[in-house]
């Protein structure tokens, strides 16, 4: 087991009804506040006047910034920093799913400095504070909700990057399950590709032998969100499941499952932000694609390991650790297949000749995210593999 | 699953050789720092030098107070709130067990208030504010160093009541497993005990019907703490065994374990009170002993969960459910027989004729905890049925 710091500031208030409180957790952090929200979901569903309503209530001057896509573009955060300053916003309140908390934690993190945003991207200048910040999360899934991450696509260069900073955790996050009850069925299950793979990265890239502690932490969140995603499917407004699916994805980024396993990387992320900036593809979509032929990539170097995970998950019944390595692959790829995910390149739309391209694109997260082991040729191979 | 509010704002430093921090982080709270210890085990074993040095190091004054006992005595909090204010105490460090980070706790709280420390546990007076606290745990299992709650024994009255409030969390704690290597077997298994019973405390008394993902977190940790355990009773000195139970057992009790099963209780830890406030025993083993009575009597109303949870654990085959649940008790009753822990109130030098009077003791605790069910009656069926 790994030496490590773990911290987590943000208050998590869980349960059926809870954004009624959003006014009063807001108007403990200033008067004037700044709503980010991705509109269409909010408003269509109702759930716009269930958060706009107790934050007057409470007396606050908001200002509402609509409008965050599915990969959170710069030139909208860009904007929303410019509105922040204007109206000198003292706190933000982000609802919506990863793109809207994550394009509310950068419009957080910009609005305190003079510099354009995209240089803490970059690293080339460090984050030190930001405007507090409240999560009203529509999505199991991100983990953005209680963590200090975030993730935004500069459209210009094609580049989508993510970086953490402990100015970011939330200063309350209000997760309430029934928001997302009316969530489509293909993004629930794209919530829960991204909750998965957040756990599985630790899983596999750890440099530690064996954690036991986490290793089973992180087997029990994997197990209880693909059980209830597959209630979700079938009934989409089960409280319990869409509870149990939410704190689920919740812990599975917030430091908690990660401690102790020392340097982790994300390499599926690195691949799929590629594809998420090329092709404005949902995440977890390009997640889903990608994680079958990371397995099988995964597999020649540890076969072991993914047997044993096989074993515990799948129940997966013992040959030899080649064997078990190749049903864990096929029966990840069945789930994925159940829930209608993309499995392959194809079925997002994406040419096989583009696969240089999107591995070159690829290379800049890999240098930033310390994955040097991902040339430009390993990652073609997996991306050749997904299929 | 129940709404919940979850917090938790301690920073847990972890590994080999951080207690060396001990004096830049204390420099972060104030230059007079109480340090808080039970004397003997830091002393014999060097670590208490290896916490002044650093602590004298970063220029700080350091007033030493010793002599906290298992199951910490009000009367030496009281002497030590006393010397705290006399010796302006800005900030105090704990090192050691639950009693001495409790005892701290006590301390941190009553130094600040003009009214008697024990006010706190009776419920009379509410805590506002506490000396801010670093904890240096020297055994896994209280997980005092990751919570806010704390446990004192009322010598006069023979009262060991346990409270808990935001204010007392530690600002910090240094979870060094190398510490707990030199713990003795006997002791290394009562604070395993302990943690366990914290899990199953959660388990058997929420009031929710199945919130999956925290029954997988609970029984992942449990096999983590008995799996360590056992490895620690072969090898004091495997790090890697020490380090996964110290995790462990700071995420049995630090408010992941128990989010979202609404109301949950402590019988065995109300019970176990009273034996360890009338008889002075260690606490984990007071808790092996009642562990398996409490089980039996815990089976007479589920006797379902009760052999899931044998199925889950102890991989007992399911023939019907009352026969699973007892032959769950019998595999956990060898388990701790296989720790050489206590099983029985004679192996506790308690005799069977003190019965009523224990069950008494426990009353008090059984309102303050709003423990209904657990009449005199009660309280001495389980009682009698520790054998």
């Amino acid at each position: 087991m790994h030496p490590f710091t773990y911290q987590n500031p943000t208050r998590v208030v869980f349960g059926r009804g809870v954004i009624g409180r959003v006014g009063n957790e807001a108007a403990l952090l200033g008067s004037r506040i700044l709503l980010v929200h991705g509109s269409r979901f909010l408003k269509e569903r109702g759930w716009l006047e269930k958060i706009l309503t107790p934050l007057r209530a409470a007396g606050l001057e908001v200002v509402e910034y609509g409008g965050v896509k599915p990969n959170p573009l710069l030139s909208h955060v860009r904007e929303g920093i410019r509105m922040a300053r204007k109206e000198e916003i003292a706190a933000i309140v982000a609802a919506g799913g990863g793109s809207v908390m994550d394009s509310a934690k950068a419009i957080a993190a910009g609005a305190l400095v003079e510099h354009d945003v995209w240089q803490f991207f970059k690293g080339k200048k460090g984050i030190r504070a930001a405007l507090p910040l409240i999560c009203i999360p529509t999505l199991a899934g991100s983990g953005s909700e209680m963590n200090c991450g975030m993730v935004l696509t500069n459209e210009k260069t094609s580049q989508k990057f993510g970086i953490g900073n402990k100015a970011l955790f939330p200063r309350v996050s209000l997760l309430d399950p029934e928001i997302t009850c009316s969530v489509p069925p293909n993004h629930s299950a794209y919530g829960a590709v991204d909750a998965i793979v957040h756990l599985l990265e630790h899983y596999f890239t750890t440099t530690d032998q064996e954690t036991p502690v986490q290793r089973r932490l992180a087997e029990g969140l994997i197990i209880t969100v693909m059980e209830s995603c597959e209630i979700i499917l079938q009934n989409p407004h089960d409280y319990d499941a869409r509870a149990n699916i939410m704190w689920a994805a919740a812990l599975a980024l917030n430091g908690v499952a990660s401690a102790g396993l020392g340097w982790v990387g994300f390499p599926m992320h690195m691949i799929e932000h590629s594809l998420s900036a090329l092709y404005d593809i949902p995440h977890g979509a390009g997640l889903a694609a990608i994680l079958p032929a990371w397995l099988r990539f995964q597999a020649e170097t540890d076969p072991h390991k993914l047997a044993a995970f096989g074993k515990r998950i799948f129940n997966i019944q013992a040959e030899n650790p080649e064997t078990d390595a190749r049903h864990t692959i096929t029966a990840m790829k069945h789930w994925l297949e159940g829930l209608s995910c993309p499995t392959s390149l194809s079925e997002l739309g994406i040419a096989e000749t583009d696969i240089p391209a999107i591995a070159e694109n690829a290379l800049g997260l890999a240098k930033l995210w310390r994955l040097r082991e991902y040339t430009q040729k390993v990652i073609e191979k997996i991306l050749r593999s997904c299929e």
